[in-house]
C-alpha cells in the first residue's frame, strides 16, 4: 500500500487525503497509508503513527516546494534526509506538515543526544543503540520516551539538516538556493517557506497532567510527569519551584516569631505597609535589633544550605531524567553557529570551526563594554530621575499650581517610559551580541544570553533599593519599599498569572474549544497555531531571583518577607502549571542536566547578601544610637560588621564545601559510568586498531 | 647497539658476582644465570635485569623466611604473588633482597595506575596494556617507562601483595601466621622480617642529570629528567620553585623601584634592618604611601595571576609526564585501610569498604577538634609568652640584678621550648588522626595529613606576626620582625641547605664513596643503606608557603621582600637539587596530576593576603596622620579599605574564573579522551552482553 516511492507517495496522498480524514473517528489518527512518509527501516513500520510536531509553512508555498519539503524530511540521513516521517495535513497544498518520527531516528538520536535510559538491571545507564536490546521497553516508544523527548528529536533533526551539495529548491527564487552545508531548515525559515514549527500537544496526556498538577488540593507536583511532558527545562524550573517555596518555611516560621515577640518590629511593619513616616528611631526596643541580627544571619546561612541543597536534589532529578551524561560536546554545533570548515579535533568529524581565543576576544572586547553601557545607562536614569524630582518638588513649593502638580509626576512617568525603552533595546542588543559571540552549543547559547538579560534586569530592579540602602543610607525609606514592592508585587502577580488567565481561559479560549469536539483531527491541531508562543521560562526565573534578592539582601529590615513570599509562592505554582498547560502552545524543551547560570545568580546573590546585611546592621537604629550616646564609636560599629562579614562568609564557604554536591550514590554511579568507560576504551582498541 | 650493550652489560654483570651467586642453592627457587628469580611468562625473559629497589631484612630473619619471601616475589600474580623478580644479594642468607619487575608486570601495573603514555602518533594516551602494540617502546622498558615510575611499581606490587588464604610463614611465631586477605608486605614489617624498603639510585643516570641540574651555571632545571628519574612528586616541587622564583621577578623589580624612588621606604627599611627603633611617623613623604599602596595592590592581584598561570603550567606537566588520567580511584586501596569486606560498587571487585559519612563524622568529631585544640595551645603559648615577657620587665625593672638579667630570657626560651614540643606531639597526633579518618587512596591521606600539618605549621609561624598586626597595630615593629625573619631566614637557609650539606658531603661521605670504586655490585647498593632517609617535601613546600606568605600578606610594609625572596630561592634550586641527588636515600614517589593540598594552600593565602594588606593600608602613618589631622575621620578610613577590599577580591575571583586552568590544547584533549571512552563504551556493550 505504502510501497510507491517518495514522489508517488505524495501524489496518492493528495488526492486521497480529504474523504480519509472524515471517516477517522479514532481520537489518535493517522495509521500506515493514511499520509505518513513511508520509513526507509523495516524495523520502524508501524501500524499507528503519532504525530509530535506541526510545521506551519508561508502562504504563498508553492506545492511543489511542500512537496520537496515533505520528501526530505522522509529521506534517510544517509541521503542527507533527516529520516523522520512527514504528514502534509487534510489537503496536500494545505498550510501545515506534521511531523513524526520512526523508531530507528528515536533511538539513534537518543545516543547522540547522550541521554540515559533504564537498562535492564533497572538502572540508568547512557543510551547505546548497538546495545538496544538491552534497554527497557526499547521496542515500544510510547514507554521509551517521553513525549517531550520524542518532540525535542524532531525538532533536532529538522534543524541539524544540511544540504549535502549545492541544490536548487523547487519553487523558490534562485537566491534561495542551497550551498553545501548550509542549514536548509535556516534557509527554508529565512526564505518564508516555514512560518513555525512547535510540538503539539496531546491532549489525553494533559488532561491527565493537570488532573495531577494544579485542579486538586495536592500539595506536590508530579514532577515527573512534568518533565515527561514538558521536557527538563520546564520540569527544573518547576521542581525548583517547588524545593524553594518549601525552603521558605524556615525564615518564615523565624519571621513570624520574631514579628509576634518583638513589638516594635511588628509596628514598624504596619506603618511601612500603611505608608506612615513615622520616625521609629527614638523607640526601639532592645528586642528589635537583636531580631534583626537573628533573622539577618539566619538568612545568610540557610540561602548557603538551600543552594546547596538545591544542588543535590538538582543532580537526583537530572539522574531520573536521564540527562546526567548529555553529550552536547560532541553532538552537530547549533545550527546558528558558522566559522571556517575544517576537522574537529575532539570528534574528527567536518564542521564549522571557531576558535575559542576570537570568541573571548569578542566578549571581553564588544560583549563586557556593550552591557556596561547599558548598566550606566540604567544607573543615569535613575540619577536624573532623583534630579528631576528635586526639581520638580522645589518647582512645586515655589509655583503652587495645578500645573507644578502634575510635574510632579512628570519624573516617574518619564522615568517608567526611558526604563521600558532602554529594557526592550537591551534585549535586541542581548541577542545580537550572543549571537555574534558564536558559541558552539545551545546550552552555552542560552547561558550567555540569560546571564547578559540576567545582570540587566536584576540592576533595573535593585538600582533603587541599593541606592536607597548604600547612598542615601535611609533604612525606613527601605523598609517602606520594600514592603510596598513585595506586596505590589504579589497582588499584581496574582492578576496577571491567576485572575487573567483564568477569564482569558473563560471567555476567550473556551467558546473556541467547544467547537473542537467534531472537528476533522487536523483542525484540532490547527487550533494550537492559534495560541500565544510560551515566552520561555525567564520571566518566571527572574521573578524567583527578585523574591530571592529581596528575602537575602535586605531580610533583616523586613522579617516578613519569606511569609510573604511563601504565600506567594504557593499560588504561583499552581498559576504557572495552568498557564503553561493552558494558554499557550506547547514550547520545545532540550533536555538539560540543571538550571544553567540560574543557579550561579541565586548564588552569587546569596554572598552579595553578606556585604549587603552587614551593611545594613551598622545602620540598625539601635546601634546608631548608641553611637549618638558615645558608647561605640563609628569606627567600633564598622569594625563590628567587617568581622562580622567576614566570619559569615568563612562559614558560608565552608559550609558549601562540605555539603557535597551530589548526592553519594550519583557520585558512585558517576565513577561506575567512567570505570566502565575506562574498561570498554581498554578493550576497544585491541580490535580496531589490529584488524 | 643497544642490544649489544646489554649483552655487554650481562657480561660485566656475571664477572663480577660469579662466587657469591654458586653459593645460592636454596631449594625451591628457580633462579636464572645471576641469581634474579626465573620469569613466569616467556615475553619477559630479558638477559640482563636492572635492580630497582633494595629490600633490608631484620638481622634475626631465618634463611626459610628469606627463602619463603623471594619465592613470593617471584610467584604470578594469579598465584598471589607480586609477579616480579628477586635476588637475594651476595649471599644467599644475607639481608637483603633487591628487587626488579618483569616487562609484563610493569605493562599491567602501567595501566592499572592509569598512566599515559606515547602513542604511536606521538600524543600521550592512557595507556592499555590490550592494545600495548600501539604504544611507542613498549617492548623496551628502558625506554618505556621512566626509573621512577619502574620503581613506584615494584613498590606498588610489594604493598599490594595480599594472603589469599591463611598461610604460616615458614621461620616466623605462630601470631604472624597470615589471614585472608591480610597484606603481607604491612606484616613482614610488623614481624620484622622487613626492616626498609627503596628505590636504588642509579650512579650514571643521577651522574648525568645532576650535571644538567645543578652543576653548572645554567638557569633552566631538566624538569622532565627530574621527573623521568625521581619521579612526578619531586618533579612537581621543583617545576614550582622554578615557576615560583621566576614569577618573583615582577614584584622584585616594583620592590626595587619603588625603594629607589621613595626614599622614606628606603630609609626605613635600612632602620628596620638595622633594628633602630627611630619613630618615623613624622617623616613621611606623599610617594611612601602611594609606593606602599601600588606594592600591596600589585602583589595582591600578582598572586592570583601566578597561581592561575601556574595551574596551566601544572597541568601541561602532568600531560607531559603521563599523569592526566590516573586511575588511583579504580585501583586496590591503599595497604593501611580497613573496612568490612564486600563489594566495590564501581568495580565490582571484593575489597574492604569503610563508609563516606563515616569518615565525614570521625573528621568533624575528631580530627577538627584535636586540631583546634593544638591550634588553641598554640596561640595560649603565645600569650603566655607576651605575658611573661611583661612580667620579667617589670621584675628586672624593679630588682635590676643578674638573675633577673638572665630572667629575662627565660620567656623566649620556655616559649621556644614549648613550640617545639607542641609540634613534635602535633605531628604525631596528626598521623594518628589521618590513620584513624581511613582514607582509601593514598593521595586523599596524604593531603589531609599534609593539611593537617600545614594549618598547624602556618598558625605556628605566623601567629606572632598577625598579632603584630591585628592586635597591636604596630607597622615598624612588624615591618622589622619581617625584615629581620627574612634575613634571618634566608642565612639559616644558605647555612643549612648550602654549607652544612656541602661539608657533609666532602668531608664525611666522600672518604666512604672513594672506596666503592673496587667493590662488589651488592656493596655499592649496600652503601645506600646508610644514607639517611630523605625526609619528604614538607618541609621544602613549607618553606615556600612561609614565603610566600611573607609575601603577600605583608608586601605593604615591606617592598624589598620580593627581591630577598628572589635571591634566596635561586640558590635554593640547586641546595635543594643537591640535596636530593646526593645526601639522601632515593625517595619512593607516587605519581601524581598536581601538587595537591599545596595549590589549595597558595591559594587561600593569596586571599587571606587581600584582608591582611587592606587592614595594614589603614594603619598607613599617611592615613593615621590624616586622621589626626581630622582630614577623615577613622570611619572614612576604614570605608575606604572595605570598599578597596572588596574591590580587589570581585578583581581576584573574576581573574582567577577568566584565566583557564587548564591549555586550551589539555582541555580538548581530555574531551577527545573522553569521546574515545564514549565511543569505546557504546560499541564494547553489544559484543559482551549479546554473546
Amino acid at each position: 500500500m505504502s510501497k510507491a516511492g517518495f514522489d508517488e507517495g505524495v501524489v496518492i496522498a493528495s488526492e486521497e487525503r480529504p474523504e480519509k480524514l472524515q471517516s477517522d473517528k479514532a481520537p489518535g489518527i493517522a495509521t500506515t497509508g493514511s499520509g505518513w512518509t513511508k520509513v526507509s527501516c523495516p524495523c520502524c513500520v508501524s501500524e499507528w503513527v503519532e504525530p509530535l510536531v506541526l510545521v506551519k509553512l508561508g502562504e504563498n508555498v508553492r506545492p511543489e516546494t511542500k512537496r520537496w519539503l515533505i520528501k526530505l524530511i522522509g529521506t534517510p540521513q544517509k541521503d542527507g534526509g533527516a529520516a523522520l516521517l512527514a504528514h502534509p495535513g487534510e489537503d496536500a497544498t494545505g498550510d501545515i506538515i506534521m511531523v513524526s518520527a520512526p523508531r530507528c531516528t528515536l533511538l539513534q538520536a537518543t545516543e547522540e543526544l547522550g541521554l540515559c535510559k533504564t537498562f535492564k538491571n533497572g538502572e540508568m545507564e547512557t543510551f547505546s543503540y548497538d546495545n538496544r536490546e538491552n534497554f527497557r521497553h526499547s521496542d515500544n516508544m510510547e514507554m521509551f520516551l517521553t513525549v517531550a523527548e520524542k518532540q525535542y528529536i524532531v525538532k533536532y533533526e529538522l534543524e541539524g539538516l544540511r544540504a549535502r551539495r549545492d541544490v536548487r529548491i523547487p519553487g523558490l527564487a534562485d537566491k534561495y538556493t542551497l550551498q553545501h552545508r548550509d542549514n536548509i531548515w535556516h534557509k527554508m525559515i529565512s526564505a518564508g517557506v516555514v512560518v513555525d514549527t512547535f510540538p503539539l500537544h496531546n491532549k489525553a496526556k494533559l488532561k491527565e497532567l493537570s488532573k495531577s498538577w494544579y485542579s486538586g488540593n495536592q500539595l506536590s507536583q508530579p514532577l515527573d510527569s512534568v518533565n515527561a511532558y514538558f521536557g527538563s527545562t520546564v520540569g527544573f524550573y518547576f521542581s525548583f519551584l517547588d524545593f524553594y517555596t518549601w525552603s521558605l518555611l524556615p525564615p518564615a516560621i523565624l519571621g513570624l516569631f520574631i514579628t509576634y515577640f518583638s513589638s516594635e518590629v511588628q509596628k514598624e511593619a504596619v506603618e511601612a505597609v500603611a505608608g506612615s513616616q513615622a520616625e521609629i528611631h527614638e523607640e526601639d526596643a532592645g528586642l528589635g535589633v537583636s531580631g534583626h541580627m537573628i533573622q539577618a544571619v539566619f538568612s545568610m546561612l540557610w540561602s548557603t544550605v538551600f543552594m546547596e541543597l538545591w544542588k543535590r536534589r538538582s543532580a537526583s532529578n537530572s539522574y531520573r531524567w536521564g540527562t546526567l551524561d548529555l553529550a552536547e560536546r560532541f553532538a552537530e554545533p547549533r545550527p546558528g553557529f558558522h566559522g571556517d570548515l575544517g576537522m574537529n579535533s575532539v570528534t574528527g568529524r567536518m564542521e564549522p570551526l571557531f576558535p575559542e581565543w576570537q570568541r573571548d576576544l569578542r566578549m571581553a572586547l564588544v560583549s563586557v563594554p556593550v552591557v556596561g553601557l547599558f548598566l550606566g545607562m540604567v544607573l543615569l536614569g535613575m540619577l536624573c530621575f532623583y534630579w528631576a524630582e528635586n526639581q520638580v518638588m522645589w518647582i512645586h513649593e515655589e509655583w503652587d499650581s495645578v500645573v507644578s502638580q502634575t510635574l510632579l509626576y512628570a519624573p516617574s512617568v518619564l522615568h517608567i517610559v526611558y526604563t521600558n525603552v532602554l529594557a526592550t533595546g537591551y534585549k535586541t542588543v542581548a541577542q545580537s551580541l550572543t549571537e555574534f559571540e558564536n558559541h558552539r552549543e545551545e546550552s552555552a547559547f542560552q547561558n550567555h544570553l540569560t546571564a547578559k538579560v540576567l545582570v540587566f534586569t536584576f540592576f533595573n530592579y535593585f538600582a533603587v533599593l541599593f541606592h536607597i540602602a548604600f547612598v542615601k543610607q535611609d533604612v525606613p525609606l527601605l523598609r517602606k519599599r520594600l514592603a510596598s514592592l513585595l506586596i505590589v508585587t504579589q497582588l499584581v502577580n496574582q492578576v496577571t498569572e491567576v485572575v487573567i488567565p483564568f477569564l482569558v481561559d473563560r471567555f476567550v479560549s473556551a467558546p473556541h474549544r467547544s467547537e473542537s469536539e467534531d472537528d476533522p483531527e487536523e483542525d484540532k491541531f490547527r487550533n494550537q497555531i492559534t495560541l500565544p508562543v510560551f515566552p520561555g521560562l525567564f520571566a518566571e526565573y527572574i521573578e524567583l531571583l527578585v523574591q530571592f534578592g529581596y528575602l537575602s539582601l535586605f531580610s533583616c529590615v523586613y522579617p516578613l518577607t519569606a511569609v510573604l513570599l511563601l504565600i506567594n509562592n504557593v499560588t504561583e505554582i499552581r498559576s504557572d502549571a495552568y498557564k503553561i498547560c493552558k494558554l499557550f502552545r506547547k514550547p520545545f524543551s532540550a533536555p538539560v542536566a540543571n538550571m544553567g547560570v540560574w543557579q550561579i545568580a541565586f548564588e552569587i546573590l546569596s554572598f552579595v547578601a553578606v556585604v549587603s546585611n552587614c551593611w545594613l546592621l551598622t545602620l540598625s537604629p539601635q546601634l546608631q544610637r548608641m553611637q549618638h550616646e558615645g558608647q561605640m564609636s563609628s569606627s567600633d560599629i564598622m569594625l563590628m560588621a567587617i568581622l562580622a562579614e567576614h566570619v559569615i562568609i568563612i562559614v558560608k564557604v565552608t559550609v558549601a564545601a562540605l555539603i557535597p554536591d551530589e548526592p553519594d550514590w550519583i557520585k558512585k554511579k558517576k565513577a561506575r559510568m567512567q570505570y566502565t568507560s575506562m574498561q570498554a576504551l581498554r578493550q576497544k582498541n585491541l580490535p580496531s586498531d589490529e584488524s
